[in-house]
C-alpha cells in the first residue's frame, strides 16, 4: 500500500476552454476535500502562467453553492492560458510547488497538458521531490490516445450537430448552398459530429470533409454539383483543419497566398479559429465553379462551439465531473497519469475511468480512424453515428412540413 | 356586425426564417380550425412562391402531435422565400387564391411581407373580390413598426445574448480582443441584445455598435485602446449593418473595395450575412491599430442565430403562438391589418396583440431610439436592458472565479 503523503493540491486549466473543464475542476475539488492527506487545494489562475507568477486561488472552503455554479459555466473558471512552459519554465513551477508543498498536482487539458505534466512528472522524480502528477482531460477536439472520448467533445457535438440541423432546416425553407466551417485542428471529430444533424432522406450536412482526408478544390466542386443536381441545395460540414494533397493546412495555405497576418501562438500552432476567410474562400469557390445557384453562404462556427452556455451533454457533463473525481482517487492511491474514459461494451451506453501513462497521451494526435469516413473522404459513415451519438445526450426534436 | 364570409384559408411564410415562425403557423391554423366559417386550411410551399406555382399543403387535418412537432422547430417548416411579388405577380396570386376559394390570407413575415400582404390586399378589394388579408409579424431584426416588440426577436436575443456572455467568459479565461458581428441589416435590436450578456463589473461585450450611429475607424480603434489599458482586454459586439458617416455599409463599402462580388437578393439587399469579412476587416483594423495584445479574433454568429433549435425564447414562443391565433381572429372579425405586440404597462412583463394598417408596417423600418444609445454610439444603455430583458425568457447561470 502506498505510503500516505501529505500536502497541498494544486488544480489548474489549460488551452482551449470547453463547456466542462469546470466540471472537471468542481469535480477534483469535491473529490480532494474528502481525502485527509490533501490540506489545501490551490487554483491556479491562468494554468502554468499562473503557478510561474504565484497566482493562486485558495479553494479548500469554496462553498458548495459555489462550486455547483461553476460546475455549470462554461470557459475555463479559474482562468486557461496558451503557455507552453519549457524545461526553464517546469524548473520555476516545481520550486513554486515546493514552496508551498504541493504533493497532488492535477492539470486539464488536452495532448499540451498532458505533455507539460508529465516533463514536470520527471522533473520532480528526479529531484526526489515526492509529487502526483495526474492530467485531467479535457478538449473538444477529441485527439487524446488511450480514450474513448474527450470530456468537452460531447457538449461541442451536441452543439455542432444542433446548428447544423438548424442550417439545414433553414437552408430547406431557402435553398441554397451552405458551407459551415467547424473546429478541430488536427482531427476532425467534431466535424464528423455534424452527421448526427441528418434525420431523414435527403437531409443535410450532405458533405462532410475532415481533415484526415486530402480535400481539393476540383473534387469539392465535383461533390457539391452532384448533390445539387440531387437535392436543388448543398449543406456543406468542413473542418477548419482540412488539408491538401501535401498535408498543408488550407487555412494556411490561403494566408499565405493573401499575404495576411500569418498568426501562430506559443504552441506554434497556426490560428484557424476566429477568422471567416476559410468559409468565404470555398463559397467563393462555389460561386465560381457552380452554375446556376445564386445563393451562397459560408458561417464558420467560432468559439461558441466550445463556450455556448445553457446547451452541454447531459452525459458529457457527469463524465467530466467523474474524470476529476477520478484524478484524486487515482493520485490518493499513489499513481501518476492521465485519466482516460473507456466504453464498456454493454448495449446502453456506459463509460468508465482508467489511468494510463503520462507519456501515452503528451503530444500525440488521435485522428478519425478511416473506417469511419466514407470512401472519397466527402462523407461519415453511420458506425460513427453509433459512436457519436450517445455523448451528446440528446438532440433537440425538430420537424418539418416540406 | 360583419357578415360570415365562407372560403377556405392560405397561409404563408416568408423571408429569414426565426425560432418561432413556426409557433406562428401553428398558432393560425389551430385557430381556425374553431372557425366554421373557414373551410379548408391551404398551407403555401415557400411562400408567395408556392402561391404562384399553386404549390399548397392541405393543413386542415395535421394531427396536433405533428402541429406541436413544427412548432417546436425552428425555420420556416412550410419553406420560405425572398421573392418579392411585383404587381404582376400580385395578380397571378391573387388569380390562384379565387381559384382556391381563399378568403382568408395569412402571410408570416416582416415589412417587406406586410407590403406585398397590402398590395395584394388593395388588389383584391379593387377586383371586388372579397378576402381577409392579414400580417402575422415575423423578424429576428425587431424593426417592425407599431410593435413593442417582434416575434423572432426574443429568441435571437437569447441566443446573442448567451453566445456573447460564452465569449465573454472565453476572453476572460484567455485574455485578448474578440469581435463578434451579428445580424441585423437596418436596425440594431439584436447587436443591442448582447448587452445582457453584462452581469458583473468588467463582464463584455465592452463595446456595441449598431447601424443606428456611424461607425467610424478612427474612433473604434480609440474605443478599443481604452478597453483594453482598463481590462487588458477587450470584447466588442458590431452589428453587420454598421454604416460609415455617409450612411453607407460597412460591408458594402469592403466588398466593392476588394472588388468581391456584391450579392443581392430580390428586393435590393445587400449580402451581409454568410460571409466573415466585416469581422476579418475589424481585426485586420486592431492588429495594425493596437499595439501591445497579441490575441485578436472575430467571428460572425451567421445563421446560428435565427435557426438554432431548442433553445427558443419561451416567452417568444408564447407570443408567436399567440399572434397567429390572434391573426385568425381578427379576420373572422372581418378585419385586415398587421397584428403588433403592444406591452402592457404593469411592473411584472406582459403583453397583448393589437390590430394596425398595413400600410404602417408595410416596408417601414423601425431602429433603435436613440435613447438607449450612449453617447459616443459605441455602448447601449441600462433602459435597453429593462426592455429586452423580459422577452428573452431567462438566460443560462453562469459564474467565473476569475
Amino acid at each position: 500500500m502506498a505510503k500516505t503523503l501529505e500536502g497541498n493540491a494544486c488544480i489548474g486549466q489549460s488551452g482551449g476552454p470547453t463547456a466542462v473543464i469546470n466540471q472537471s475542476l468542481v469535480g477534483a475539488v469535491e473529490e480532494a476535500r474528502k481525502h485527509a492527506p490533501i490540506k489545501k487545494i490551490l487554483g491556479a489562475v491562468h494554468g502554468t502562467a499562473g503557478m510561474m507568477a504565484e497566482t493562486f486561488l485558495d479553494l479548500t472552503r469554496t462553498s458548495q453553492k459555489k462550486l455547483d455554479a461553476v460546475a455549470e459555466s462554461p470557459s475555463a473558471a479559474l482562468g486557461s492560458c496558451r503557455h507552453k512552459p519549457d524545461e526553464d519554465d517546469c524548473a520555476a513551477i516545481l520550486d513554486v510547488l515546493q514552496k508551498h508543498n504541493v504533493r497532488y498536482y492535477f492539470y486539464i487539458g488536452g495532448d499540451d497538458s498532458a505533455q507539460s505534466t508529465d516533463i514536470l512528472a520527471g522533473m520532480a522524480r528526479r529531484e526526489g521531490y515526492e509529487m502526483r502528477c495526474l492530467h485531467i482531460p479535457k478538449t473538444i477536439d477529441n485527439n487524446l490516445m488511450e480514450s474513448d472520448h474527450a470530456p468537452g467533445f460531447g457538449s461541442a457535438a451536441r452543439f455542432v450537430a444542433s446548428a447544423l440541423r438548424g442550417d439545414d432546416l433553414d437552408n430547406r425553407s431557402i435553398p441554397g448552398i451552405k458551407v459551415d466551417i467547424i473546429m478541430g485542428r488536427d482531427a476532425g471529430w467534431l466535424a464528423a459530429s455534424s452527421v448526427l444533424a441528418r434525420q431523414a432522406e435527403g437531409d443535410g450536412p450532405h458533405l462532410i470533409y475532415l481533415p484526415e482526408a486530402p480535400f481539393t478544390v476540383e473534387a469539392f466542386l465535383a461533390d457539391v454539383k452532384r448533390v445539387v443536381a440531387e437535392h436543388g441545395r448543398a449543406v456543406i460540414a468542413a473542418s477548419e483543419g482540412i488539408r491538401d494533397e501535401s498535408g498543408k493546412l488550407w487555412a494556411k495555405r490561403l494566408a499565405e497566398e493573401s499575404k495576411a497576418d500569418v498568426a501562430g501562438d506559443a504552441f506554434g500552432h497556426f490560428q484557424l479559429s476566429g477568422t471567416g476567410a476559410l468559409a468565404d474562400y470555398l463559397t467563393m469557390c462555389i460561386k465560381e465553379g457552380v452554375k446556376g445557384i445564386g445563393r451562397v453562404r459560408g458561417d464558420t462556427f467560432g468559439y461558441l462551439q466550445r463556450s455556448f452556455p445553457g446547451f452541454a451533454s447531459r452525459v458529457d457533463q457527469r463524465e467530466a465531473r467523474e474524470v476529476g473525481r477520478a484524478a484524486v482517487r487515482y493520485a490518493c492511491q499513489g499513481k501518476d497519469g492521465s485519466v482516460a474514459i473507456k466504453r464498456k461494451k454493454t448495449k446502453k451506453y456506459a463509460s468508465y475511468t482508467d489511468l494510463v501513462a503520462l507519456e501515452r497521451v503528451a503530444g500525440k494526435n488521435r485522428e478519425v480512424p478511416k473506417t469511419y469516413i466514407a470512401r472519397g473522404g466527402n462523407d461519415i459513415r453511420p458506425s460513427f453515428v453509433d459512436y457519436c451519438l450517445p455523448l451528446v445526450g440528446g438532440l433537440p426534436p425538430t420537424t418539418s412540413l416540406v
